[in-house]
């Protein structure tokens, strides 16, 4: 089975993980024998934008559903262009049109790197964020008026639709009944947020009757992000909309350590589109140019990308190479972000001679 | 001067913990001199909805018009009335038509008290956070359509306007500029809701011109998340909308050890209305009638009250008050949340004694 991939590097410290990237999945594909494509892009990034005055081209549907995966780094440089506009020009746009449904990212403290949290060892952290991703907070529907005036106003809309929750929600449930706690907890804010949220609780409620072995916890959001640094331990499976994913997603990676190492897969499950993988941190332009970003984020959701397709030997592979290269806790080797002095280079290369020596 | 003060325990733990406020504020008025002047209202609860289907009376504008100040204890039973019923019915109804715009919140790691984060010590952190407390996400307007169909569809607004925004930055920005760090980060999310943070951010950069002794930061409220845990000693004061402002007035305080000690100021600061202040945990069904609850938060939000009127004398004993306790960390005072073997009444009265040897 041939895999066929678009690597889209974009902004930032997104070119500079992207390379090891690259290299950890041909170091798997040798390994493991698979046939995997790569085809390089240059737009959803700002200089893209600056040539072009877009963010992509006119065909880029076409071009990229001749790939089953977007291998992707990061996008934004709020000082070239403003972030809602490079993001709802690129990835954004990715997500909603290929119906990447399902942003699924792993929170686990991995052995050597070391929980901001007092008293944490690896294992005691380790659940899933299944979060909402076509629809919801993000919905770009609303507009400006009386501009100028005392009387300005802005509303923008929340949209959440009964096929967009439940199949979020089906996923969810699917991944809890797979896993040993079988638990699934959600996250919303019905006490303040009157309309939208209650939907999602009927919704939990509703499709809960049909999974009695899943036991079912709901939270409001602000008490769940102090759970989350208090007892990280309770959770197994978390849904939430898009934007409630999306902060519980960079708070719970942050609780084991850093945000550099945790992946994320942009899933339309039925592979219908092609499915989207990158790490959870953004372009960092505070860090770009220095060659210091973590690379595991990138190398990890390579590895999402091969279990995904069902490559699962190679996937275990490349998680392991990356437990046994963090658990080695080499600080020639280590990233700044995890308290070393070595740079993307040294981790990434690490990382790569693990996976060949499988 | 006489301070009118309307009490309202209301639901859960806050009927447990606010004796020992009123009894707090009791000691400072009689240590200090003060002349404060309670009523107890048993409205804004969910066993007065159950009683007259409703969660106030019809005349509680009237009623509560006359107090200096509301005295709040928590709302929410979800058993027995829908949270976004009761709220919507009571607290957020209180903070709307009062107009009680600004929602402070310390957060603050006091001496005694173990921070769920590594290596923390009192004064590492300490900040503010001041939120947006009567639009923006908490909007309650929207709807649903194709009910009971495939096509079921809800939305709800954001609303921000110019003037609401504009003054809670304008408290944001006069409070920074009146601590030594001078510094103001400002949470939004504007890559991904495209259209009311995004303004959010313009008004902020409008305003810091007129503030050129205050550095401005601005992070995405999903990364910002991660900081609070990450370093948290960057903060000094965090404005928010109405959500993200609630979300990081949970996550703050558990950084600080427990949410259980952490008061919140509703305020009307022109006093056209009165104030309520409050603690930040709320009802908390799942440990009521076990009298284990922590008062601190209650009582700190009676500190928060005497400061707002003036009180600076009395206000600064009571917060020393509760330092010297919870500094001395006798687990036979202390509550649960924080480790100890005491209850409600042993770190109440603790506190209490404290004031009364002023
Ligand atoms: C109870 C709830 C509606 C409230 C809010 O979200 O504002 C609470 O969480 C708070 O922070 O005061
Ligand atoms: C860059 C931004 C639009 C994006 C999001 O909010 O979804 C990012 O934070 C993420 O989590 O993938």
């Amino acid at each position: 089975k041939l895999l066929k991939i678009a690597v889209i590097p974009g902004d930032g410290i997104g070119l500079e993980v992207m390379p090891y990237g690259v290299r950890c999945l041909e170091a798997a594909a040798k390994v493991f024998g698979l046939s995997l494509e790569f085809e390089h892009f240059d737009f959803a990034s700002c200089d893209y934008y600056e040539k072009h005055g877009d963010m992509l081209p006119s065909d880029w549907k076409e071009t990229l559903l001749k790939f089953d995966a977007i291998y992707f780094g990061a996008v934004g440089m709020p000082d070239q262009v403003p972030d809602h506009v490079s993001l709802w020009g690129s990835l954004l746009k990715f997500r909603r049109e290929f119906d990447q449904y399902i942003n699924l990212r792993p929170c686990r403290l991995m052995p050597g790197v070391k929980s901001p949290l007092a008293n944490k060892k690896p294992g005691d952290i380790d659940f899933w964020v299944v979060r909402e991703n076509t629809e919801g907070e993000y919905s770009s529907i609303g507009g400006k008026i009386f501009e100028g005036t005392d009387r300005e106003t802005v509303v923008q809309e929340t949209v959440m639709t009964r096929v967009g929750v439940d199949r979020v929600l089906r996923y969810a449930f699917n991944l809890a009944q797979s896993r040993p706690k079988k638990k699934l907890t959600s996250a919303t804010k019905s006490n303040g947020i009157s309309i939208t949220m209650p939907y999602w609780d009927s919704r939990v409620k509703e499709m809960s009757s049909s999974y009695s072995d899943v036991s079912v916890e709901k939270y409001h959001i602000d008490i769940l992000t102090a759970h989350f640094v208090q007892r990280p331990e309770i959770f197994d499976v978390v849904v939430g909309s898009n934007l409630f994913g999306d902060i519980m997603s960079d708070l719970g990676p942050a609780c084991t350590g850093t945000i550099g190492i945790a992946p994320s897969g942009n899933l339309n499950p039925e592979g219908k589109f092609p499915s989207l993988f990158e790490p959870v941190h953004g372009s960092a332009p505070d860090i770009f140019g220095k060659g210091i970003a973590n690379p595991i984020g990138m190398i990890w959701a390579g590895q999402m990308m091969l279990e995904h397709f069902g490559f699962s030997e190679a996937a275990a592979a490349v998680l392991k190479s990356i437990e046994i290269v963090l658990g080695r806790s080499d600080l020639e080797v280590m990233t700044a972000d995890m308290g070393g002095k070595g740079n993307t280079q040294t981790l990434g290369e690490a990382v790569e001679k693990e996976i060949l020596a499988f």
